[in-house]
């Protein structure tokens, strides 16, 4: 039997609650969602500080308490937007909608036939990955804006420190 | 609490009843494991027909029976040995211990400091992609040397007609 | 008989009328013009609304009026400035000088032994990429700054549509 | 008015009369025919002796005389056929048809729903690249072989040498 | 014997004697220094003026008077910061530590088990690559700013010139 | 003053005393080599063992007694002839004259019309890499065939543990 399968794609730096919150509706209208995680080849810099497996533990053991279905794959960036659609399928199981509210992703996925449905809605201002950092740089608390599995994975690698680091300018 | 993980690297063109012997062993002594999809760009090709997406769906197939926690995830080949370990490691979650008979993969996780155990054992002249290809190629019976999902995977995307078309030399 | 050949490079997001006036006055010097275009990776984008192969449709059919025998040929970006000019030698036919007005252009050229010349002048004001992509945006008129085979191009790949959703921020 | 087009691909290395035979038959179908130059990145090796501004010189020199109106453009070699085709859309006019009989070629642009013909045929014996550069290399003749204009390009290139040259071994 | 080995990386953009005098200082504590010159790709541009051939030059002939025993050796951008340690490590001869206040490239030895110590310091609003070539642009006397040897190459090369060109703004 | 400089190429996997032999030769008709290690980025290979960073040090480390002022320097592949030349002047110092036995360099540097002279001689069957890598896998002595520094950096870096394991075939 055939199951509904719909691709979600963030960057996840870090997932966030909006992030779980937006997976969870998603999961209400499909079998299983396949979850991009953008930017794969980036660490270690102040807007992406943490590395593709370290955002596939995150989403995999946020998840799992919630039981949703889900492929967390890594989807590195390429240079040619001409050739996205057909990169992002050939690392994915086959799906059947996107789901997504950038107009770039939208434009290539209609262009190459494939339905896309607006991405549900969340408190933006509230769930933000640029927030966040912000938060773990300044030392603000930010634990309660993701996943307590989230929470945990940071704690592990010590990313507040590597965030932290790579956030400062050069020191002399 | 700390989740023991192994990591086993393959093509996976297809996945067979060999691989999910050994996955299903190391599944034994470990709490999750990583499976990394080697050679991840490559498809629609003798030796390599099917594309990651349809390899991760393979494997999470195959395994959904079994109920081996794991992560299936796309490698891309990287040209330079000298930095696979480290773009491995960049792409997976954190793990414990490497599974492989592979000499290569040996070597540079071990010049790592990565402990690396040799795979468990497996009839490798029965179970083996190449002779599971060639007789995909030559219309054998190839459906008892995959777990079924595989078979029901590779039968939905048109594969055996796919490796066939990809494999005939230039017509005239 | 050798024919003489010129050498100019644009991005021609769209082609207008302005590059038509410059390879039109080259052409009076030439006996063939090569249109380098430039970027040639790049589409989907705000600055880089068109494909390739887009562009080769509008420079081949603005030129197939005016009669100027010319080549209009994809040049990709190369992350070296060392090594463009080997990169565009190959790309192109044999030409005897370059027109440009891009310092860098003009530098690694001459840095090479190739001659250059200073790109014949257009009101740069009024033909402009950049402004006729902000008119296309805005709704404002564009047809008159273009060669009407590019204006019917444009339509046919329903070009206006993508350049707006493209340059849309991420809605909400 | 929509002028239609066929896309055929070669590495023309070089371009033969066997590859002028397929092109004019395919003009009779079509309103223009997109040529596209394979392997674009690659020169001065024993089977890929010639640049790809070389060999679209070979192309529009040799169709000049036909009358077929054509676009001779490179394509450079990518390492995932599964982006394969849209490499080459993004980098070609809009075409309606393919001519192949390049097995992989036909299953690659039928998966991805683009019409795919049987390439008309000629003598491939007779006329093949891997026969023309061995003529080429021991003096045998070969001006027979490619159009007239071919063999004046490969004469000004001194294209003749380079091929004896990169053809040698190692010398000592 | 073992040679105490220290890594230094910087762009040299050009040499200065701020360099100069860092290396000196470290050449205190070692036996060798292995000199990353980072950004090995770039060149010609307002920020990265100088070939990395030239910057080995500018390195060896500087340092041939002061007899520090040094290896100056390029080492291009890796757009992954998760690689970036294997890739220098698999560029260079073995080191023992790493000299640098740049926070990015301590957080990335320090995540490999490498040690590094703070660079010494210097007159960083004197001695400043930015600064120097501002100078060279506006004919303000930078001379004085580096080692006599960078001084007679970067005249050699016509490096001044060089970098006015490609400083300058597209003209017209 | 003006030191003239010669380029010579070589994998150096590893160094041996047919090599020395033409530097030193070289040595004597100029006044500084320059050294490029070709296909710098592979390393863990049967064909090519070592890194880029212990053959510079193998070079250096030979070379210091012999007082041969020379330039190391690591040359990564690149996948296009045509541009190759440039890649080479981007990443070494100025240099006057190439010495080279190899064909397909003579070919390409003598089209960038930069003078190509014969390597001196030496014994080929004698010093050979690939029969060094070969006695080295098969214990057989061949710590005769390359300079002593090159022996202990070998032995420093387990080197023939290194290539024996990646020389073999997957175990099982």
């Amino acid at each position: 039997m055939h199951r509904k399968r719909a691709f979600y794609i963030g960057r996840f730096q870090p997932y966030h609650l909006g992030h779980n919150s937006i997976i969870n509706r998603i999961a209400d209208e499909v079998d299983e969602v396949v979850i991009g995680i953008g930017s794969a080849q980036k660490s270690h810099s102040p807007s992406d500080p943490f590395t593709a497996g370290e955002r596939v533990m995150m989403i995999r053991n946020a998840l799992e308490k919630e039981k949703v279905p889900n492929y967390a794959l890594p989807i590195e960036d390429i240079q040619q937007n001409s050739l996205w659609v057909s990169h992002v399928l050939s690392r994915t199981p086959l799906f059947d909608v996107v789901y997504s509210n950038n107009p770039l992703v939208i434009q290539l996925f209609e262009e190459a036939g494939i339905p896309v449905k607006q991405s549900p809605m969340y408190q933006r201002e509230q769930y933000s990955g640029t927030r966040i950092r912000k938060k773990m740089i300044e030392d603000n608390d930010w634990r309660h804006l993701v996943p307590d599995a989230v929470a945990d994975i940071i704690d592990e690698i010590d990313g507040i420190t590597r965030l932290k680091n790579v956030s400062r300018t050069d020191i002399d």
